[in-house]
């Protein structure tokens, strides 16, 4: 159990108080717990539970970056409107949608493909959420397999929350070969709201001592 | 089965054929399924299929309101960002988003059911769209109440999915005891990816024969 945080909405604690009742046995560290209570309170889906995977040092990683206002690249807009409200209450980061970065696909690619290298480009370091197309965090991960891991600047963060049925999953298995610190979603389910809930957690947890 | 419409994107009509392949038997008409299978392919969620209800011609009489440019009121911005592209290149409907109709929520009120009451006195025949608040469905639907259904205008449609913990269920089965057109998920899920969805599907609907 945590204490309140008053940038959460008295209705937030309350349905956090709900998941905790039946969140039954985990064993979540509490800045863990903190992400996974978030995304099941956007979803009200427990399965999240099981799908949640955070890699060592992640959290921390990420809580430091954010007090530096590290920018925060997303993949659609989805993902910059749900956390939109609680950075502006906080630290203020830029945050950079992919797909606005881009008129139009280059040619073999999606939209968002093409404004994700455009992104990768300006903001190697920064905070990069995907909740949405595959095809975007794979353009990320094979940007990061072609660096030098030791003098080339890389990410502070990936969350790979993509959703759906085609390369989903070929894509976080590609994520989690790389050695990129990670927030990922096991499976096929993620999506907008499960990306933007994991940002809006770590905000919160970043505001705390 | 139904053709691909030059609208979804190849990926999303791939997304299609795997989960015309895993859906299993049901019951839904091909408009009703083509509604249900969009939230699937936003959510990766098979359970969406056991949670989503149509009430009698609420379905035809969003298409021809939509195709009449009827305004479309989402309770948050993360519904409204999630229906843009598709609005802009279909019929351009206006699209309000009730939170942002008010800069501070009313003594007692959430900010969104402030909002939404506004919206409610400026539109009240639009098709309404609530994918997070519960208490925007429970303001609208406890105006609704007060109505006299044989004379006053009242919404096209309402979509109903709001997700969570609290307030969640009672704003459904509120939503379920009005005479207003809606398509109503069920249970604690939903949210603003799952509204969106259905909107888009009823934008691709509008442009088919």
């Amino acid at each position: 159990m945590s204490l309140p945080n008053p940038l959460n909405h008295p209705i937030l604690e309350q349905s956090f108080a709900v998941i905790d009742q039946e969140i039954g046995e985990h064993s979540f560290t509490p800045a863990e717990y903190a992400i996974v209570r978030r995304v099941i309170h956007s979803t009200a889906d427990f399965e999240f539970k099981e799908l949640i995977r955070f890699s060592p040092g992640a959290i921390e990683g990420a809580i430091a970056a954010l007090r530096q206002t590290t920018p925060i690249v997303t993949d659609v807009t989805m993902v910059k409107q749900g956390i939109t409200t609680l950075v502006s209450k906080t630290f203020q980061n830029p945050i950079i949608s992919a797909v606005e970065q881009a008129t139009q696909a280059a040619p073999g690619q999606t939209r968002t493909e093409t404004g994700m290298l455009r992104c990768w480009a300006d903001f190697p370091q920064a905070i990069y959420a995907i909740g949405n197309a595959p095809t975007a965090l794979l353009a990320l991960c094979h940007q990061i397999q072609v660096q030098n891991p030791q003098t080339d600047p890389h990410p502070t963060l990936i969350i790979g929350a993509p959703v759906g049925f085609i390369s989903v999953l070929e894509s976080k298995a590609t994520l989690a070969q790389t050695p990129i610190p990670q927030i990922l979603v096991e499976g096929r389910k993620g999506g907008s709201a499960v990306a933007a809930a994991i940002l809006n957690a770590l905000l919160i947890l970043a505001t705390e001592p």
